[in-house]
């Protein structure tokens, strides 16, 4: 049987990758990674760790579901890695929040390929650490979505991250006003390019894609968002 | 100036800290942990890696958040740790999700010491791979709580972990059943003693803390959550 990890590599940061990944990546027979626009954050990052292995590039163009693409990648792995073999799908984040990898998953289901999932850390994790600010403590919730916020689970929640701001923050950020949150930009967390904006002009300017918005409604002792 | 790092170790499988923590483990002057009734699964983890550093155990029982306990830990930390010197302080899952690092960061950051967290994967991460199963999906929405579900929000949301579900799974389930979520219960994940159960009987049977239940309420194109 042919086996294939897709392995979550964080939100960018070379050091924040697993351990089980840094295995994975040097014990495999093919490394695949994901490009869109000409680009792959995966391969510059797992370049860091290996220069003697294939990286074998699918181009996938990030935002649309086109299911052909992701048939047709999960056809080109089945068709290179023979059975007995090993290979590794390296994806920015967790495998399983927001990621064209879930899709790929269930194409490479329909092939005699096992399929493993390892978790990466996610860009929220990565940024609420990075402030240092807690996502959650005893008896809070935490609200995940992208772009699309619903006032009505703003309301009843304590915090919030928003994926993907990039189209639409002057209505996420008007909503999260009226609903008394703290709010922070983030762009590229934990990336090279990190930016860490609160001021709400300046967010409006930003268009990068890789872009999260954290919120706040309760603030801690000995602590402000802002 | 003294400097401790707050880092996330993961759900439990040593694979799975992040090369960032293993070099800050490998690098540092002093490693705290924090113990709970006599055990310290943080403990536990670091000891694979290191054997010839001296590992400071900071005892606290969990659930209970007594300010006393943070106060009397990070002024330990402060009178151990000297100027220049780095420590860390390593937690289950990620620093910032229901941890009690949370509250000693607070307690820390009221000494001269420079704080740093460090994410780590956090335990509905490691469920959702484990399970092959998505968080979200474009335009898709999560919901992240600890015993109490807000029926409001789960009406709203796709998916949703519930931590710590050892007090009221009845409930809980009760509540996910009412609004056609389909859930599975993991113990454990991704540690030696992981148990994946889907029977509600089962589930409402066992009481491990250290316990999730993960649903969603779409399922995917060949796929069954149960």
């Amino acid at each position: 049987m042919k086996k294939i990890y897709g392995i979550g590599l964080g939100p960018g940061d070379e050091e924040l990758i697993t351990m089980k990944a840094y295995n994975l990546i040097k014990a495999c027979d093919y490394i695949f990674v994901p490009k869109s626009k000409g680009k792959s954050l995966a391969k510059s990052i797992v370049s860091k760790y290996t220069s003697e292995k294939n990286i074998i590039e699918l181009d996938f163009s990030m935002g649309e579901d086109n299911t052909a693409k992701y048939e047709d990648a999960a056809q080109k792995i089945n068709s290179i890695v023979k059975d007995q073999q090993i290979a590794v799908y390296l994806t920015i984040g967790d495998p399983m929040v927001y990621s064209t990898y879930i899709y790929l998953m269930y194409e490479l289901q329909k092939f005699n390929i096992q399929v493993e999932t390892v978790p990466g850390i996610a860009s929220f994790n990565a940024a609420a650490c990075c402030l240092n600010i807690p996502i959650t403590i005893k008896d809070e919730s935490f609200y995940l979505c992208d772009r699309n916020v619903d006032e009505k689970i703003l309301q009843a929640v304590d915090s919030i991250c928003i994926l993907k701001v990039n189209q639409n923050k002057r209505d996420i950020i008007n909503k999260l006003e009226k609903h008394h949150f703290s709010y922070v930009y983030i762009k590229r967390c934990m990336q090279e390019e990190q930016e860490i904006i609160y001021d709400k002009n300046q967010i409006l300017l930003d268009d990068d894609y890789m872009s999260l918005i954290f919120a706040r409604k309760k603030l801690m002792n000995h602590h402000n968002l802002i």
